[in-house]
Formats: C-alpha cells, sequence, structure tokens
C-alpha cells in the first residue's frame, strides 16, 4: 500500500533463529518483488496509467529506497548509496526525507531503465545481506518492516499494471498462461454465520509484525448479526445490474449516486460483454467467481438491493476465523470509515511521520485478494481506500442484523 | 441542515396539549424564518454565493413547499397549490417527488420575488392552521417534521447569508446594532471532565422528536478519557497559528494538508488581521470568545498541536450534561465520521426516502451554536459537514485519554 | 462592448453647435440606459448567470464609473466622489486606476441597491451638466467617449438580462408586450451582390467619433466575389439541423467540432421545439426571421454546409451600403480574426491604456442588432466575440467567391 | 505537424528522373526517422509527456500508417497489412478511417514495442519498394505526400522527446556529444530590412510540392515597413526579463496577461538561471544565440517592449529572400492568424478531408527550425500552433512601420 503507514510493533524473538527467519523472509521478500516484474519490458515498466498508480518500476525502486534510506544510510558505516539522485526519485511520501518527485509524473522515468532498477535492486540486497551481522535490532525491526512494506507493493504492482494494460486497446496479458478454469458448478445462496454478540476485543495486542494502525487492542460493543458465509459472485452481480442496480437512485448514497452519474458507471470496472479484463487478458467471466473490481458505493448499493448490509469492520474481524473464503480472494469492503482506534498514537521519527495521515476519507476493506503475498495479511489486517476506488482487488460479503 | 434527513418518531402525546403545543411550535417556527430574512432587501435574499450555500429567498420557500407538499396535498382535501411551479422550484432533493431546479443555480430565481415568496408562506400557514382540527395524526407527525426541518433552514439562511455577505467588498452587516461586547478576562486553561469508563448508552431510545439518525440507542465500549471544560478560543487559535500551526506538515491528516495548500489556507474563515467578519459586520476579534469557521481538518490539526484530540461523538454524548458550553455557543467537530447507528433503517416514503443517504464522507458535530433556534437541539443531535466545511458556526473542545 | 476598448479620435466641431449637440447625447444616452432597466426589480438587475455576463447594476454602475472617473475627477475641481468604494467594484478592466472587483463575482452586489446606483446616476449626471461650460475639449472628447462605450452596454444590458432571465425555468419576460408580428411571406432565395474587385479602402479615415481599432484606414485587396443581400433566416437554419448539420464532422473546423461534442450544441441558444427563448419571453419562432444566438464554429458550418463561406470583414465593408439588412437586425460573423489594422498603436493613458489588448482569439461581427442603440455602429465598427460566444444577438450572411 | 492538413500538389515530371528522384526522397525520409529515434529506449520512445505531445514510437508508426492506408491498401493489390489493430492505434485524426485511439492515451502503448514499429516499418518500406514500378500517378503523389508528412513528423519527435526528457529530474540528454560551442561574439543591434510596398504576390504558385495552405497564389497590399535582418537573442530576452517583461501588465494581450499569471510564467520554457534544457542536456546558454521557446503571446509582448511589433506573415514572406537566418534557426512567430487564403478549397476525400480545419484560434509562424529537415520547408511554409505554445522550436524576428 504505497499509502499505507507502518510502524514497527516487532516481534522481539531474541535467539539466532529469529534472525535466521528475518533473513529468510528478507530474501524471499525481495526476490517476489523481481519475480512479479519479470513478465514486463522496460516500457510496461515505466508507464503510468493514472495518479493514483504507479509503474512497477517505482514500486521496485521505491522499496528499496526504504531499505537503503532507513536501514543502509542509518545503520551501516560507509554505505555508498547506489545513486544519490534516487533519494528523490523515490521518495514516496515521507516529508522527513526532503522533497520528492511529483506522483502523477512517475511515468515521465524512463530513466533508470529497468536494469538500472534491478541493479539498484542488487545493490542494496547484498549491502543489507554483508551488513546483516552487524545490524543492531532496531535496524533488524526496520527491515522486518520494509518486508512487509514491499509485501504492500507486491500487490500493488499487480493492481496497477493491470489498470495500465488495460488502457491498451491491445489489451495485453501479464500471465500468457490461460488460468486452469474450475468447474462452474451452480453456487447456493449464501449462509449465515451469527457472530458474536456484547463486548468483543478489536485489534491486535500480542507479538509479532503488524501495522500500527491494527492496535491498540480494544472493545467494541457487537450487536446480535451475521456475516455470509461466502463471496457474492459475479452472477449475483449480473442479477443486480439486470434489476436495475446502477439506475435506481434509491440504492445509493448521495455521494455514490452522483459518482454512478458523473462516471457513468454500470458494471465493475474491466468488465464488458460477458467478459472481464484480468491478469490472464480478456476472459470469459465465470459466474460462480467472486465479483472483483467494485468500490465501496457500488458494494453498499448492493448490499442495500440484497437487503443486507456490508460488515462493520469489527464483525468482520469477529467471525473470520469461521470464514473459509476470508482470504487470498478479494479485500472486502466494510461499512467502517478508517479511523485511528482508540489510543492509537503516531510513532516517531521519520518512518513513522506519517501514521494515521490517511485516517480521513476512506473505508476499510478486510481480508486479502489472491494476489496479497502470502502470510502477509491477518486477521486484523485493515487495508483501506476511497469510497470510489475500484482498480484493486475487491469484493464484498454481506451481512445482517438478528 | 438541507441536506439532512428527518424522520417523525413523534412524540405521542394524546391530548389536546400535545395539538395545542405543535400549534405553537409551528407558528413560533414559522415567524422566526420570516424574522430572521427581515432585514434582507429582495437582492440580497436572491443571491447565492456557491453550490454549497442556498439563497435566503430559497430557504423561505423550500420549507413552505414542504409544508405544502406532504402536508396540505396529501392531507387537506381540495387544496390548491399556491404557484404549480414552485414543486419544481423549491424541492432541493426528494427524487420521489419529481425533477428539481439544479442546486448551484438557486441564485438565478430573481422571480419570484420576497414578496411573492413571504405571501407563499402566508398562504401555507393560513392553509394549515385552517385545516388543523381535520389533520390526522400521520399529518401532525409531519407539521412537527416540518418545525424541525425548518429550524435547520433557519441556521442555513445565517450562515448562507453571511457567506454571501462576505463576498462584497462592503460588507455589509445583517445585524445593525453592535452586539453588546463581554469584557475580555484572561481564559484560563481548560479543566478535564473525565467521561464514564466501560458500556454507556448512545442515542435517542425514548419519546420526543429526534432525527432518525439519533437512533436507535445502543451501546458503545468508552476508554478511560476526559474531555475539555470548555471551547477552544480565537486568543488559543491565534498562538496555534503564531506557532506554525498551518505550515506544519506534520499536524495535519494528508487530505487536509493537500487541502490547505491548494487553498491557501491560513487562518479561520472571515479573519483579516485582528478582525473576523460576522452577522455584525467585520468587528474587532474578542480573544476570550470561542474560536468559529474552522474545517474538521483544522480541528484536528489543532489538536494534534495541542497534544491532545478531538473526542469521538460517543465520548462527547456521554459527557455533555457536564460541559457549561456544550450548547448555544458553536458546533464542535468530533472524531467520528457520519455513519449508521446499529440496527439503523432508512424509513419508508418520499419524506425519508433519503434517510442516510448522506453517510459517507462527512463528519460529525456536536452541540449547537448561537444561531440554532432555542429548543432544536439534544444531547443526541448529530449534526454532519464534509471535513473542508468553514462557513458554518463550527469550533471545537478538545479531549485526551486518561 | 464591456470588453472593448475606445480612443476619441473625436469630432472636432468649434462651435457652440458641436457642445449642444454633445450635450444631447449625452443626456439621451444617459437616459436610454435607465429605460433599458426600467422593468426590473433590484433583484433582476442584481444577478450574473456567467462570468462574460454582467448585473445590468452593474453596467449602469460602470459606465457612470467612467464619466466620474475620467471626467470628473480628473477635470472638475472639488468633485467629491459619489462613494469612494465604487472605484473598486465598478472599474472594468483599467489596471492603471487599481484593483478591482473580480469579475465572475459581479453578481454578490447585491449592495448597493439599485435604487443607491440610480441616485449614483443623477449624481453623475447633474455634476457633469453642472460642469459642462467649464469642461475642456479634452474632458468633452473624454464625453463623447463615454457616450459611446455607454452604448455598446446597453446593448449588454439587455443581452446579458436575456441569458439571465433564461436561466429561470419561469422564463420570465422582459418585455412584457408581445410584439406585432410580421406576416411571414415566404422568403425567397439570396440574390448576390456583387463587391468590388481589386484595391479598396477600409476603415475610418475621416471625421466624427469612431473607436480606435476602426482605423487607421488602409488599403486590401479583394478577389472577385459576392455577398447575400439578406441574412440566413430560422427556416434556412432548421434545414441545416434537419440536414444532420450538427452531427457531420466534415463541416465543422477541429476546435468547433470538438465545442459541439463537448457541449451537446445541437440548436441556436435558447430554441427549445419550434419555439425561441427571447425579450419578449418564449414565442414561437417565425420561419423567415434572421438566425440569432449561433457562434462563430455554427456560423461557419452553416456556409461549408450551404456551399459558400462567411464574408471577410472587408468584404462585407465594402458592400454594406448595399446591403439593406447589413444593421438594425443582428450582428453578422465574417471569417475575420480580430487583428490590429496596418500602422494601428495603442493610445497613451489610462482610458486607452488596453486599446487593441483583445486583439486575439476573437473573431470580428459586421453591423449591428435590434438592441444596438440608434446611430450608434458605422459601416466600420468592429465587434468581436470569442468563436463559441452565442449570447449576442449574433446571425450571418453567406458570402462566395465569383 | 501532426495536425497540420496537406494536399498534393505534386510536381508532375514526367520522366523516369522524376520516379527516381522520388524514390531517393521516399528512402532519406524514412531513414531520417529512424535515425532520429536510435538514441532512444523502448521506454523513452513509449512515454507521452502532454497531451500535446506524441511518444517518438507513435511517430514511426503513424507515419507508416499514412504509407500503409493510403498507398500500400489502396493501390497495391493483395497488400496484406502488418497488423489490422493498428489502424485503430496509429491514426491521428482521419475521421473518414475511422475510430481511433485516444490522443491523451498514447502514452499508454507500451504495445507494440519500439522493435514491433522499427519492423512495422521495414514492412511497409519493402512493399513500396516492391511495388514502385506498379503505382500509378495518383499513388506516388500520395508518396510524394506522405514523405512531406514524415517530414513534419521528425521535427515533432524532437519537440516531443525533448519536452518529455524535461520532465524526468535527471534531465537527460537526447544527444550525447555537447556541441561545438560557437564564439559568443557580442551582437550589434539589428538592422533593418525594407520590405516592398503595394501590391506583393503571396503563396504558392507553381510546381513543385506543397501543403495546401500555401495556396492560391494571391494579391496583398502592403504598407512601407521592414523587418530586423536577424532573430531576437537569449542576450535581448534577458533584458526583457531584468526590465520587468513579464510582470508589466501594459506590454501584454489580455488573454496573454491571464496566461502568464495563472501559469507563473517568468522565463523562456527549458531556462532555469543561465542555462536552458535542450537536445544536448541542460548546459549555459548562449548570449548571442536566438532565443527559443517562447509562446506567440511572449513574442508579441516582447516586441512591444522593444517599441516594435511581429511582422505579418505576409511582410515575412515578402522579405524572406532578404533575411539570412530566415530558416534552419527557429520558427518564427508572425502577427497572422492561421486563416485560409483567398480562394481556398478543401481537397476531396480521405486524406484531404480535415484540409483547413484547423484554421482557428492558431498563429502562424514562418521560416523553419534547425530541427526542420532539410529542403521541407519553403518561403511559403506556413506553420500554425496556439499562442501559449511553447515547446516548438520557436522564436522571433521584429518589425517596424516605416
Amino acid at each position: 500500500m504505497s499509502r499505507r503507514q507502518e510502524q514497527g510493533v516487532i516481534s522481539q524473538q531474541s535467539t539466532a533463529t529469529a534472525s535466521d527467519l528475518l533473513r529468510d523472509l528478507f530474501v524471499a521478500t525481495r526476490t517476489e518483488s523481481v519475480a512479479r516484474a519479470a513478465p514486463l519490458s522496460d516500457a510496461e515498466a515505466t508507464i503510468q496509467s493514472m495518479p493514483d498508480a504507479s509503474p512497477a518500476k517505482w514500486h521496485l525502486a521505491h522499496t528499496s529506497w526504504f531499505l537503503e534510506t532507513f536501514v543502509l544510510r542509518d545503520f551501516v558505516k560507509g554505505y555508498a548509496p547506489f545513486d544519490p539522485a534516487y533519494a528523490y526519485l523515490f521518495n514516496s511520501y515521507y516529508d522527513a526525507e526532503g522533497d520528492r518527485h511529483a506522483r502523477p509524473r512517475r511515468g515521465m522515468l524512463a530513466r533508470p531503465a529497468l536494469d538500472e532498477i534491478l541493479a539498484y535492486r542488487a545493490h542494496v540486497d547484498t549491502a543489507v545481506i554483508a551488513a546483516w551481522p552487524t545490524l543492531p535490532p532496531v535496524a533488524r525491526n526496520l527491515i522486518e518492516l520494509g518486508c512487509h512494506h514491499e509485501a504492500q507493493h507486491q500487490e500493488l504492482l499487480l493492481t496497477d499494471i493491470l489498470h495500465a494494460f488495460a488502457q491498451n486497446p491491445l489489451e495485453p496479458a501479464l500471465w500468457t498462461l490461460p488460468p486452469a478454469r474450475r468447474p462452474s458448478a451452480a453456487v447456493a445462496a449464501p449462509g449465515w454465520v451469527a457472530g458474536p454478540t456484547g463486548i468483543v476485543g478489536i485489534g491486535h495486542g500480542g507479538q509479532g509484525f503488524v501495522f500500527d494502525c491494527e492496535g491498540p487492542r480494544h472493545k467494541v460493543w457487537l450487536n446480535p448479526h451475521a456475516v455470509a458465509d461466502r463471496l457474492v459472485t459475479n452472477a449475483e452481480w449480473q442479477a443486480f445490474i439486470d434489476g436495475g442496480g446502477y439506475r435506481r437512485s434509491e440504492l445509493w448514497l448521495s455521494d455514490g449516486w452522483a459518482w454512478v452519474q458523473a462516471e457513468e458507471i454500470a458494471a465493475p470496472l474491466y468488465w464488458h460483454g460477458g467478459t472481464a479484463f484480468g491478469l490472464h487478458g480478456r476472459q470469459p467471466r465465470d459466474p460462480a467467481a467472486c465479483v472483483r473490481h467494485i468500490g465501496f458505493y457500488e458494494a453498499d448499493a448492493y448490499a442495500r438491493w440484497a437487503e443486507a448490509r456490508l460488515p462493520t469492520e469489527f464483525e468482520w474481524e469477529a467471525s473470520a476465523a469461521a470464514l473459509p473464503d476470508a482470504f487470498g480472494e478479494v479485500w472486502q469492503w466494510t461499512a467502517s470509515a478508517y479511523l485511528p482506534y482508540p489510543g492509537f498514537r503516531i510513532a516517531e521519527g521519520a518512518v513513522g511521520e506519517y501514521n494515521g495521515k490517511f485516517m480521513s476519507g476512506q473505508m476499510v476493506l478486510r481480508g486479502s485478494s489472491f494476489a496479497t503475498p502470502d502470510g502477509t495479511s491477518r486477521i486484523t489486517t485493515r487495508n483501506f481506500f476511497p469510497p470510489t476506488a475500484r482498480w484493486q482487488f475487491s469484493g464484498l460479503r454481506l451481512a445482517k442484523d438478528l
């Protein structure tokens, strides 16, 4: 999440094992980013399709700048930066680190070329591994943070390149092999999982890495309610469309209705006829698959049409362990605005300077998507986007009062 | 609140007394609107200074259209509308009532003239009073709703005319007599009122009129906290300015910082030098008076600068009875997004068609201002505006964790 | 023309008769403005429908400010301005005269009221007449300029109020008596008037008042050509519409086609069904009347559709004396961009500071309209507007090569 | 000129020599485009820095599409298009040729890659040469037109890539060898070349290729005047800046002044401190070199500051033979709007469908620049751009009345 903030509530394992595990995480993370970008040409890694999206090359470089700045520069004596200009080019929004290249103009960076960025990555990786034995615990915490930060960018690398490819009339596919089609069995109506009633604990309170917005752990009162045991499907969304969902103002929040009319929105992003565009190119839609690429306003209108509602993020968290598709399919819009938990504090220093600064105008999504790197989403993870964002791998599940 | 929705959770007093009280409310409400507009010329009542504001004439007419449509048309046999064209001109956003004049073009209605609108009001008032003995309870509930709806427009009539007058280099004053200046004693640091900890009940649950968003009553868990026993003052805000408050990015939410820079905001709206513009014209600022005309982003930044935070709307409600200036000064921004309470349902029918439709992108304000008509704000009242809105009589009080 | 510049190339009659004639012109001009605004209420005289238009009240005041500033202030010892604030409010674009109220916000001036503006006019008029015997020739020249300047605003007062009234769904009429309808005889195809070939003299070169852009007189070479002996009619324009004129890209200049599509233009301004809105309100269209309220792009596309072209302003001027409807119906778009004549010089001083400053991005119109005050348009008059302007009383006549 | 229209007024040499000469032109032209793009990486050839500019790859492909469509498709039996999708991707604005990719989104075409576009070029070239003996005269005329069309795109390829490189904080240089610096001798004041007075012939009237807007040849009357014998220099422009040229409203056309203020323009494009950015990267400015990268509004303001004026395009043409630097340095803004010459007619058919459609809102530039391919600009050539365009190699020379 390029705009998400992180803070090290880092696991404090004191043995050599912890160091080894972290090094494994570091290597795996750094390898995964390169693997995701492997199918891209230099030109494909350069273009930027909208201000909210970043070039693949930029994701690759920014995640390296993070490590170079907060680990190598600050904790490795005599480290020479790969290129002093990169600090300006690849800082995202860390004001304490100085000026930076304007976000909507990231697509102008034909130079440095993809090969140079890959060399930059190798330079940083080598320096980190070489310095490993001498790094103090605080630097290791920053590496752990950097890995989770990079995992977020790995997902964005895919959502952003998908958006860029969708602007090309040739509709190129990132992944050349078509996916194995699972048999499209008729999908039964969702079942309902009754959630806990009364006081529940929400948020992270134990050990292990989390982003700062996932805590402090605190109490929330929940009324009797249930959440659906599966995600809303393409077939169900088609029924919403056929039922006039995008034309009935009474289903929509006021701002959502204005948006639908101004943007002439009538289907999820990337839908056309019976097809959808995705990382495998344009393919027929599987009616049984979960719907993707919808914004919060659409999710909210759908829920009203279905005579249900979206779950709050607290309801989602309280029942997530009982939901078979909570993770790995699509991020799920909730009814909750992205706000600080009680007792939330902004961390000190440049890394945390902006913790919480995005807590206005955005809605929370929970779970994870098929593009989220393994092991990087938790039951307490709070993703967030503006209510009109559609280019993420975002869907929904329903909830209702009992 | 022109964009606020209402629903009749109406007091169900069954005696003649209830009818008499309602008629008194009706007469007092209808009289108050005309009194507020009395200083205005036809031209002053016609102009519109921005899309978010409406002409005074429009407020006077719209509140009458509400009664004419939902009471007279629907419940008074043989009622002839004052002018059939008014339904198009003075509907605000009730889709079920048909098309309507575009909001940003309300200032183009030089006709009907102010005199005609006043005649319209008299026509409606006479018809309501004449029909009074025959009105069924549901119609009386709608009249009660109409009175509270009109009370909201009475406040907007003043905020909107103030904004319009502020566009005129002559800076005319609505109220010609200068206010009595209270002696500007040095103001002590605020005290802190410890709020309740644990489960508290929030929202309206009893009898008497409320807007629908004030319920259902429900439970919320509160952590240990305190709220300030007075509002933030002009002198304190000046210290924030002097301390670089509008220039320090680390104090601001990301969207707020972008707004401050794009709009070049450096002080509350209507401030200039040591003065502020208000309904009495441009006057020197009283350092001890509470600050007015700030947006949510400013309130939030101020609280961060003061090493405190804004109260949630639940904390505010839980302590309001203990706060001497909770009502009658300025609306107070809270840390809460405007979202539905658990179990909230949209009412049926045209009057309620849009209940809840504004529940996105806005923040809650609590209390009331000096311009709020007497007796129309409750401890459960939820006002709401986008985080950049500044033309309302809006200020803040601080809160902190204990 | 609110944005047109003027310069005194003033008639230099040295007798008392010249003074008397000028005083008659002054009185007649000042009276005519008030007469044109007489049907307006204060509110109607206050509103502004778009940035390009000004309130009627502003036209009344600005023309008085011109006289007050350049005549009374500069040439009448001891003259006290009516209100010192008016210089800020009613300056249009004379930079040398200091800052001024922003043009798009002129509609915010509910104060001063219409009555005050009329009092301002009387104050200025009285002072000018009282000072008359003592005014030096240069001041009289400025009065003559002021009269012609005011004549331009008299036409704009009508075009602007028509535009404002058209924004009101009630569609009020400025002039309450319907016009006498001339019998709508079938109109014959236009005849063609052959213009002169070879070198012709263009522009003003003799005595009498003209605006500076009408000179210097100079030579232009004309190829063999002819201009139509009448204006294009509503019936002919309807045929253009029926022939797909607004949907055939090959008829349009590139910028014009983009404009038609972006603004969804499909008929002259104020047309609806078989009617047109005008100063008499909405009325059936007379097929034989000349078409009004078209922009240059439309005129140009029509001419191409008709297998003809627009005349250049030089062709128009060379044949105007032979055209029975050159004046008094509608201004006629020409194929000429508004550019300085050879040898054109900007006059010195505040009055003339901007002569020629509008000579980019605009096209020339020739003739005059029914709303042009009598005696204020000449065969050399150059009106000008951007190619998209439609709210003027503008039409066209055709031309062709021979 | 991507938006310029062409028409075949083609040389009609009937011998084999003419065919050989044309084939030489064809080969040289096609080779030159590839040579100009040779320093570019795939990514550099892909990016688009603003809607008015096109990617280098697009220029290479569009000029090939022109030949493939109008020559190979229409005149070579059995020709198979390289890729049917290219017609959609690389049509610029020829409506008769069907829909096309939106201009501002040309930078999204990471595919086809640069290699594929070069293969496309080779495919087209081979097919044209193979078909050469069988091509009818009309096809050869179209090839000649295609060569001149491509020459225009060769200049745009450089102006557009310069603009793109200027967006990159690294400020890469297209041409790696710094230019030989000519000694910066003090430049004397310009001399004045008196032009012809009276009737002169303007425009192309003989044989050889020209674009259609260069004719018909016609007569124009010129008053006594002179044009400067050299271009305005960087040193002179610096004096204009030092003299407050960008801050003195009286020097500017009204629209120009609004543009200067809105865009905060205070120097030619690409200037910074004592340097300018160009195809050799950022370099110190040569005071004696001609100023580049100014818009018409700036040229016009400079001329006023210098107490001179811009020449009309007719004055320029009448004296060009006497001007040593008329060609090969910078295009020179004139005082003339881009309008059709008397008797101008739009050619029939797809190639000419839009002739003249750009004749509104643009000003004429004359001469040629150092980036104009040899032999492709004539004394009658009319280049044109909107008055705010600055990314072209555009400067000015002065003129004055005698």
